[in-house]
């Protein structure tokens, strides 16, 4: 009789390359590699052989940057998606997509599980599992590196014992994790909070000391909230981004350094680099400024945040997150112009912006002769605006905030 | 009999010195001059000569740099109070001081008005009206610029009648606003948005290209939210803040470039310089995340964004601004360390942090052997999170999500 | 030449039927008149007849109650639509309503003006010019009430010389609204919120003491946040409505007493009765509540207030609207099921409620042996839900919290 | 030696009588029984005695109904706390009470832990574990109930065995918990929510049917938010709330029937009563409405709901929770006043409210000749209101909106 299958994402690292082996010794099951490629660089054909030689039955091999692109980072650009303001969530945002792709696969193969290579402490295996569990109730979910326990030591032991090859990089200082929206590195000497993070943190990104002495300015096009032409060239997505990646990146553009907390409930200190990620964030923002009206601007903010926090916290598929997307979606449709980004020495300010339905009205805020504003209209306004407060002040005597009254004598 | 007093915020400018001579006609009252200092550099004697000059009957002049930095700044850095995420309210904090002040001259001084500058479609005669009208809802405002109506030739015209002097740098093409929390700029070439603004808009910071090639490395300390220190030296808040000014404004740092949502309904483009207040915001907000649970630090950016939108829309005396600020001194007890800042090429990263009440935990963060999180609680935890998420997944059979199921055969 | 024409929204009343008149004298228009059933039971024929009567030169009526259902209510159900968690909107419901047929209206008869019947003070006056704005902002707005400043001897008077009819019923003691979504009542002695609301203010509902002693309990059937049958039986919302707003008031149900702040700044105290209204919004909120995860539940509160807000405050066509709308259209997919209303003495307690995809689970919930809980799960999470809050506590040593310790020796 | 101890939370029923047996064997610690009087009526001799019957080394009694009241109860009636707008928090707010003498009475006798009887599936295992470790986290928490997993006739068994007595009304098919702000009952048939909740689930208040026929109408006065006076009689809180449930138990009042949220993320259905805790909470939002403004009402609701949900959560002792009372405690220095209040037929309404700081200025609102409102002032309100929206529509030509106009020539 046929073993049962299960689906395994798998990196070609360490962990997961023990996970194949572990998976079949303690609990049966054949393994069916899966590898993705999200924009991290990857040799997906390297990557099957070595799932192949560490015992997989089979390996299958996406790329799987335009799903991601199109189905998880527009949604997340149009919400100006920043977790504690701070970080875009790149890699929160890969994990509904490669859940997704590990059921769909299960499905497809008749696999009973799926298993994915987190650890007990961080975010991410939150988000797998509550993602696959929204996707498929039905499918068992294996952690081996969070199940197994095994020490460094321990792993490099069994890895011999097996016949799994150990990477030569394995002294990484560092625990990465890349994708075309950005590039996540935490854990060794960054765990010091008062120390500076050190240039070996970094890959993607110059030091600005290395940066050219040269601002490079850019026009970014969008079409209801969507980026779709680099300096008036039209650009799928995924090369657009990469593009800017490059040319933040040379920049020294997109460094965060963060100590966020974690939603099992712990502070982490993180560094991340996200060039593209902030660049389109912040022009997309900006557009919102002169094609969003204030109430839609305000308001708007409360669940870009909300969204932020469901994308970190693991509730991608949660039925939450479609309903702020349909609020976002409708929102965009007025987010269509040109913004002009000058990049120079990190930084990535917005110089520009334009567009056939922007709301800012030089007539209205012009101080010149042409002004076409109702000066009058404020006065009324003023009265009524603030009418809650002067009743509050009538009744109230004013007394308490007058109580620090100052004698006004200074230079007189 | 005497006649009744009016106090005006008198700038020294051309039109509150018109307004001098036009209150004294339209409303036969006294006008008492009533100058501050809050931090324009301002050379208050002359101000006060100029004063009586043009037709005052009494000038008073208050050096109110401590009361600004006191009482309306430290509440705004404890709300790390940006408005629309960018603009550090520096102009619209000085407001209800000055409205304050020209309460409690007018009382002292037996006045039945006051009066203030502004025209009628800015933010600050709302600012200055409902702040006069908490405070004294007796006294009566008069705003003569809004009032009178007069274009800039019927000014100069209005003045050369008069004999009042002209100031030669009439012809600034911009309008100017400045105190120690920052520096605005506003009109002109600036009301097209497609423009960049031009380096003649700014005057405290210096354009990248010109700031040093060596970086600044301050540390900052806080004791319960306020800066005490500078590099290890205890200070005082207006020295401390234009160290920072000037600190920050040679290296480029605090440029700001916002269209934004006005109170009166417009948009409108303002480029302001604040070096000490984003240095300070930053720092503190970084402070707050290794001191602040996730719960304060994630509820705390609502209060703060209300907080920012009220001193915007004038309401600093409503009585919801109190309250406000009563659950941020709360959360304030807490945020006491030491932060060091990056000053380069217009940066202030923030590079390392830490206090003696920090809530980061190596232990439970580190990857290492020393780890105290317990990777277990984490399988209970990640059940009863997706939990809803799960059992809506059941009963909807998961079925719009699968609905757009990609065959995953790439690459296979 | 023909004259300018104006669409008058026209109720058949002393102030509208002056307006006709006026207008025409003021502005020289030729008044179109334009009446609307919105539920309160008019006789448009009538009010056709008297509209012509009093000088318009053409009078359109309109049954409108459909749309004021289908396009107005219902999004407001889905709201749970409440202002200050209270008032059900009613009569801000229909003003957006009114605004688009004034704009259709005037745009098919070549009009250049509107006109609405509103005083200065209200609420209402903003909710229609901002909404005629919003459809058509080419239009003047003309608001005779609010311009003539005439006392009611003076209007009485006016009529006279100018022979309207002057109507019997004048000295109704209050000032009443309605349509289908429910009654208002303000002015009169209810100006003293000390007073109870007199029985002479209600019109619509018993009073408690003359119930019925036997309670009517209906099922209510929704579908996609839609109510579609009662008891079994498929109707249409008017007469649906109408149902409920009959049998509701027969038992007491939907008397609403709130001093409200209304946007122009002042407190006012209003009497309303919205038996339809409460019934429907309450069974809504119940069905919600087995069909919604807890995050969509609990997130959709902010939503449904903002949106109250909105339509309370004039802004049903500004841009925030559709994008609430947005929102709660996707969470209303699964609000589909039956509501089990009991009605009796004021009451309209759901009693029962059940869906085809409802989201509470016996099986989870049970305390009986048939559990299918995790119960061990909970361990994990309490650790992980609490660590914030525990690690706060290690570094805090508590201190602060146990500083209150009471000696415990109570009874021992 | 001296065995361990640990203080164990006594109820006198026969869940915790078993922990007392249970835990001594299986940890071998000493236990000190805690019972505490909350205000469900118990007799503290009776259970001291039997804790010392079933093995208890020391039995501590305390009547802790005051504490309560002031010190929880009270915070949460100034926020009006109820949970998803229905639930007045009655159980979730003993629970901090209960961690905290369950820890100082550990630290005043020297024990190494502490025992609560909750299941694994509620939310008062949470409330009470993340309370004891905020207040000492040192302490050990033993979860007996939770732990053993003993069926009730395994239950019965170990009674059996152990000789613990078996109280008589065993079978109670309801699990129960009562303090003096409510009694809550769960389990049995009410697990089908499309059942109506039996009459037998009701132990505090009269159905409908049974209640006076003539209302009471009471006045109840507030002192910054605290219910100081009965009918003009000053009266602590504990008396005060036993009479308000008394009372209004008689008139049918406080019957609420809640399908909700579990924090370990399913819904359960409940049943409560609370009859004060309603009265109360309405009376003093309805005086709320007339001396707060627009703002502070508006956003207290946000920091409400917050608050009810971080009891509800078992965040009590959260730094959130203090600086959420921080705002609430600044809105209520002006929450005084009188409230009458009509209790009849399960109502209970606020029929009239008076302050001596009252934001209700008949002056304002009235629309008699008396009016002191500037009409005029609301032309300048309305076209800035309404300037965003307006701005927006002459850019969008309005096109969206009108789309679906509608002919209007029904009737004509």
């Amino acid at each position: 009789m046929a073993k049962p299958k299960v689906v395994l994402a798998y990196s070609g690292g360490l962990d997961t390359s023990i996970s194949v082996k572990w998976i079949q010794e303690k609990y049966g099951y054949d393994v069916i590699a899966l590898g993705l490629d999200v924009g991290e660089g990857k040799d997906l054909e390297a990557i099957r052989q070595k799932a192949l030689d560490v015992g997989a039955i089979k390996a299958i091999m996406v790329d799987a940057k335009e799903m991601l692109a199109n189905d998880y980072l527009m949604p997340a650009l149009k919400a100006n998606a920043l977790y504690e303001g701070k970080y875009p969530l790149s890699s929160a945002l890969s994990r509904p997509l490669i859940s997704k792709l590990l059921v769909d696969v299960a499905e497809q193969e008749g696999a009973v599980a799926v298993a994915h290579g987190c650890t007990g402490k961080g975010n991410d295996q939150v988000r797998f599992e509550v993602s696959i569990q929204a996707l498929n109730p039905d499918l068992e979910v294996i952690a081996p590196v969070r199940e197994w326990g095994m020490t460094r030591d321990e792993q490099i032991k069994y890895a011999e014992e097996k016949g799994i090859p150990i990477p030569v990089n394995l002294e990484n200082p560092f625990s990465i994790d890349a994708n075309i929206w950005g590039r996540a590195c935490e854990a060794g000497v960054l765990e010091d909070p008062w120390m500076e993070a050190p240039e070996a943190a970094y890959a993607w990104t110059n030091p600005i000391e290395k940066t050219p002495d040269t601002p490079d300015t850019i026009e970014i096009e969008f079409d209801q909230g969507i980026p779709v032409a680099l300096d008036g060239q039209p650009m799928d997505l995924v090369p657009l981004i990469e593009k800017l990646n490059d040319l933040g990146g040379m920049h020294g553009v997109g460094r965060i350094d963060h100590t966020e907390n974690r939603l099992v409930g712990i502070k982490s200190r993180e560094v991340y680099e996200n060039p593209a990620a902030m660049i389109l964030i912040n022009a997309h923002k900006e557009l919102e400024f002169i094609t969003l009206t204030r109430e839609v601007s305000q308001y708007k903010v409360n669940v870009e945040q909300q969204m932020s926090k469901m994308i970190y916290d693991g509730l991608w598929y949660s039925p939450l997150q479609p309903a702020l997307q349909a609020f976002v979606e409708e929102t965009q449709q007025v987010v269509t112009g040109t913004v002009k980004v000058k990049l120079f020495k990190g930084h990535y300010n917005v110089v520009g912006k334009k567009s056939p339905v922007s709301l800012y009205n030089e007539e209205l805020s012009t101080y010149s002769k042409d002004d076409a504003f109702d000066h009058d209209a404020a006065v009324g306004f003023i009265k009524l605006w603030g009418l809650p407060t002067k009743v509050n002040a009538d009744v109230h005597k004013a007394k308490e905030i007058k109580a620090k009254k100052v004698p006004v004598s200074v230079n007189e």
